[in-house]
């Protein structure tokens, strides 16, 4: 019997298309669901908690992860690198978990091109609109001006971008979206890959069926 | 704006194991979906009727249709021909629409490795088990003793093939399965390839992007 390895599941998105909030939907949904917390630079924001936001680490620290290959990926975004640490997803999906990324597609596409390629499903949110967009930006409050500014010019940089990815949903509505983001994830659980274990049903089947005649 | 192929979407299964009335209920749910009914050179059975459920033709008709390369698989099966017209199937899915292919493992086989392969999607339906299996094709009706030890041989030789597809089911409850179906017909319809449109969708966006600074 051989038993299933979990799959990385990526969510991008420019920032402000709703992404943190589907992926919170997902965790909801799925509590089998592993969600992979990045490492990062930058100071906490109001409210951020360490080692469940973020791992909140220092430059130095970040540096020597990555040389000593501990990072998944990592990206350079406004001054500030981010990654995605290695350990905690390979115990996920070697216990057969999935794990979901909130990464962007520089991240993506080093996670698609790495050994764990193949157990990647990708997954690209679009806004409805840029105006949409601007205007979920502002009313988060987070940001000043300026760095609005700044994120939108990431927003287009990520956006063209969407079509590396396997799934692509316009995030119209939040409760449509986390539906299809729903379907897409169960229907990927159903593909041959990720059933080793019906190699046992059909084991079965062969000597049921030698019974028979 | 480039428009959307359909998909060719294969149902593959041991007889006896729900294929057909799963094919049913999903034409049933989506009037967009296609029936490729088959073409074959066995006679009719009770209640069937001529190119509804199959285009019955003669042994002349099917080799000729063959040889000019007509037929998108064909497979010879208990002393008949049967094969997949192409031209219905390449007018539906230039047309967008999806066919839904009720086929057994040759034909899947073919129509993978031709050039209509990209678009294809293919799901394995199988029993919960042998016996249960047995069961209903006796509970049927339709055939002789020596029939159904003939579809039980045949069955394991469709079953030995089930890993050389995308996505596989075990037919537990027609209800489960039926849905399972859907879920893997609308996440695949989700995918980039899937959805040509969004590039004008994109391109919006950019506009938009260009307006806002």
């Amino acid at each position: 019997m051989t038993d299933r390895r979990g799959l990385l599941i990526i969510l991008s998105s420019p920032s402000g298309a709703g992404k943190s909030t589907l992926a919170k939907q997902l965790m909801a949904w799925d509590p089998s669901l592993k969600f992979s917390v990045s490492a990062t630079t930058r100071d906490p924001r109001e409210g951020e908690v360490d080692k469940r936001d973020y791992f909140f680490v220092s430059e130095a620290d970040f540096r020597k992860a990555v040389s000593q290959g501990e990072m998944l990926e990592h990206a350079h975004v406004f001054g500030n690198n981010y990654g995605s640490p290695k350990s905690p997803v390979e115990a996920a999906i070697g216990a057969g978990r999935d794990v979901l990324f909130d990464i962007d597609w520089q991240g993506a596409q080093q996670i698609r091109t790495s050994a764990l390629g193949p157990y990647t499903l990708s997954i690209f949110i679009l806004p409805p609109s840029i105006p949409e967009l601007h205007r979920r930006l502002i009313s988060r409050g987070q940001d000043t001006t300026e760095t609005i500014a700044k994120r939108m010019r990431k927003s287009w940089d990520e956006i063209s971008h969407w079509d590396g990815y396997d799934y692509v949903l316009v995030n119209d509505s939040l409760e449509e979206t986390e539906e299809k983001l729903k379907t897409i994830i169960k229907a990927e659980r159903m593909r041959v890959a990720q059933q080793p274990r019906l190699s046992d049903h059909v084991r079965r089947l062969q000597t049921e069926f030698e019974e028979l005649k």
